[in-house]
């Protein structure tokens, strides 16, 4: 590692392979009405979350229903040597979906089953379409969950793609840590299964976790056999109001070095709060705030609650304020998952250009607090949040994607805020993956070995490149 | 994965190849005195725990003090195309040090710094020489611990190579979970690093992950991150006897299912009992036992233990035994840890062939009762552990290494015991790796498509195949 990040393009490079017209003919073929080239169908797929808004759309789009779908698209696709692109939801934040070679949009939203749930095993199987909200709908009548929650409601397929996490990690890990096995179709269309259904194996290459933060690159998830937890015996929530934003982070750093098992310990700043607050109706202290959640038995929650309370008290925090009921419960976190649409619906027209800077906890209030600093000083109207617990934290530059001088300003300090966090130890993105937006970054971060391990691994796996092509790294 | 898991091979097929006179030249002109062809030295690092007692040694051995050292030797042997063969204790069950193909040992015991010990983040970095007592050692005095425990007294480099867990894997996870960066030397000699000092991250591959679990096949790894932990607030250890196995065990799988976060729960049954006792001279119950520790705070260790005991009594356990001072604690611990040496005296020349299986927790009483079921029947010695918790149990079988009858009998019992677990959704080995033994289960389980992935990426990142050749598949 390095600690100067080259700067973030302002756009992808463009470099569009044409689809053959025998290609889309055949894929008409095969798929009949689950397959469009409508320009409204094609313009869906073609974006999604991120900054860049000017890439064309896939020449197609495919709706999988099923592994043989996925395989047979694929397999065609191959034949001709064109991209394919897995679509989930279309929740990416750094331009994963984004046709910047050209090809087909292999969309497996429609690929909704939960295919198998075991309690006993504390394990489920889904399809890459199922939502996690979906699952947890599922899950709930078994006394089980699934811990993992980036915000959005993301699809549990493309969750794996970029190896989400989000607001239970600091508990319960990440995609990383909660995948176990996976079936996935590989460039050349054929099904291979990954990992077993044991906890732990020592079976050869790791395959799950390669594919795992992939960002489709390398094949597509076709089923996902997934870590679930019994739903803890006594949950309780809570907010609370620092004086300043270093307060809140000295006390996060606390409870985790003393290794309280906290569930979710969440910083939003009081502005944020603010665009919470009129978003979702609600009357929260416009003031640096933790949302913290507690799981385990009735006494063991209690005496979590109790060490953070008394850490945070010595930072100058307002009483706790509990949610005490479910609904309660549901109403904050709700909120707090609305942050993002909160903040892009105060500017209008507006997009995000969100950092993901994690780095080591004893480094947090340092990268924070500085950034802040350097945000502030830009002039740029933005939201922060963070999960805090990871050392992972969000300002969301609400830029005009029109504007190319903001855009300009606003990955300068993007650059600014990443080279800051590499040189602290930390990485680029903490949850949402590579994507276009930070190809530069990660050289920088990986370094120049790493990432030419990584593209001899693409090379070997996807030798005619077509597999979400231009993502991660150039060929 | 199909149910038909190949028969082992009572011997690896041999192919060596000639370590050039130039070669050894170069490296003893590099190296002088840490370098050695002496016929002791080098049959010191010809062998493992493993029962193939007949592969020639390695042509030398170089003894690396260094990151540069490592890379120096690879290239060197990459430069003749001659095989290197990663060494820290030589505690290998499955092979894994074995020249098959001929080549070098590179000796890493001389690396056993411990580089950074960093509380604030719980984490370390140490050199692949290191053991885990060496680093539990230095850590102490830090009020913290790195939990991965295999029992054997590892290097943590090899524990980095076959992804090892052990007695604590239930609650804290296993290698897989545990490290969080790496620096190697790969195929060509280049050190590279994967992964930064931050808790999660999704810039690209998880080159982290393909390196753990990897066996010395992609590269050597020279530095390894760490994560750590504080030292509980209160830990208690008891042992209690059940009237049978399947009693025991089925309080296990009830203990994981209701999310108990015990610490350790290990299986011993009555007989690997008498031969603890006679070898650590204690005077356990010679009947099915767990061996179990709570860790957390004073509350929720009474909380925990106070569960288990209720659980445990349902299935007509004896009263808990508990060793409440760290003396009797870490007695009982030695005593497990000695379970494998204990087991091996009980039959002088004797070898173990040992189980490794790993499945779901709700198939584990089954799998492990018709599995002794089979070795009872077979008439040969043996002795059980199991780290039950994660469904995982070794069943070692004692046979004298020069009769082929009876290693025919172990390994077709140990096919039929894989073959089960197979067919149950679990895996061939839990913890000990692939090495020479288990390479024709890893097809039964991992199937063509997954191993050929496996292979695609060996040929990419080795292209000459020097990196521990013959290992985990053939080329």
């Amino acid at each position: 590692m390095n600690g100067s990040a080259s700067a973030a393009r302002l756009e992808p490079e463009i470099a569009p392979r044409p689809a053959p017209d025998a290609l889309l003919a055949a894929l008409k073929a095969r798929f009949g009405a689950a397959f469009s080239t409508a320009q409204s169908v094609r313009e869906q797929h073609g974006r999604d979350e991120s900054v860049f808004t000017h890439v064309p759309p896939p020449a197609a789009v495919v709706f999988a229903e099923s592994t043989q779908d996925v395989a047979d698209a694929v397999r065609l696709c191959a034949q001709y040597r064109t991209p394919v692109i897995p679509f989930g939801v279309g929740s990416s934040l750094e331009g994963h979906l984004l046709a910047v070679q050209g090809g087909i949009s292999l969309d497996v939203s429609r690929m909704n089953r939960v295919l198998s749930i075991d309690p006993e095993d504390l394990m489920v199987t889904v399809q890459p379409g199922v939502t996690r909200e979906a699952l947890n709908g599922e899950l709930k009548s078994h006394g089980l969950f699934f811990p993992i929650d980036p915000g959005a409601n993301a699809s549990l397929g493309g969750m794996c793609a970029t190896r989400a996490s989000g607001t239970n990690a600091v508990r319960y890990g990440t995609m990383r840590e909660n995948v176990l096995a996976l079936e996935a179709v590989t460039a050349t269309g054929e099904a291979i299964r990954t990992g077993a259904r044991a906890r732990k194996s020592s079976a050869g290459y790791d395959l799950t976790r390669l594919f795992v933060g992939s960002e489709g690159t390398l094949g597509v998830m076709t089923e996902i056999t997934l870590r679930v937890y019994p739903l803890p015996e006594a949950i309780s929530a809570a907010v609370c109001s620092f004086p300043t934003i270093g307060d809140a982070v000295r006390t996060v750093i606390e409870v985790i070095q003393l290794g309280v098992p906290i569930a979710r310990v969440e910083l939003i700043d009081g502005q944020t709060v603010g665009m919470v607050n009129r978003h979702s109706k609600l009357a929260l202290r416009e003031e640096p705030m933790l949302l913290m959640e507690f799981h385990g038995s009735p006494a063991g929650v209690k005496e979590q609650a109790e060490i953070v309370q008394e850490l945070a008290g010595a930072h100058g925090a307002q009483a706790f304020d509990w949610a005490t009921t479910p609904e309660a419960r549901t109403r904050l976190w709700t909120a707090r998952h609305h942050a993002y649409f909160a903040a892009i619906q105060s500017r209008p027209g507006c997009r995000s250009i969100t950092t993901d800077v994690c780095v080591p906890i004893s480094r947090l209030a340092d990268c924070l607090l500085e950034s802040l600093a350097d945000t502030d000083a830009s002039g740029l109207p933005y939201f922060l949040v963070g999960h805090v617990g990871d050392g992972n934290f969000h300002i969301g530059l609400l830029v005009d994607p029109d504007d190319a001088g903001e855009r300009a300003t606003a990955e300068a300090l993007n650059h600014r805020i990443v080279t800051r966090a590499l040189d602290m130890g930390g990485t680029c993105t903490g949850e949402h993956g590579v994507g276009l937006h930070k190809m530069d970054f990660l050289q920088s971060e990986a370094g120049a070995g790493a990432v030419a391990m990584m593209r001899a691994i693409k090379h070997a796996l996807d030798p005619d490149n077509i597999m979400n092509p231009g993502k991660i790294f150039s060929w």
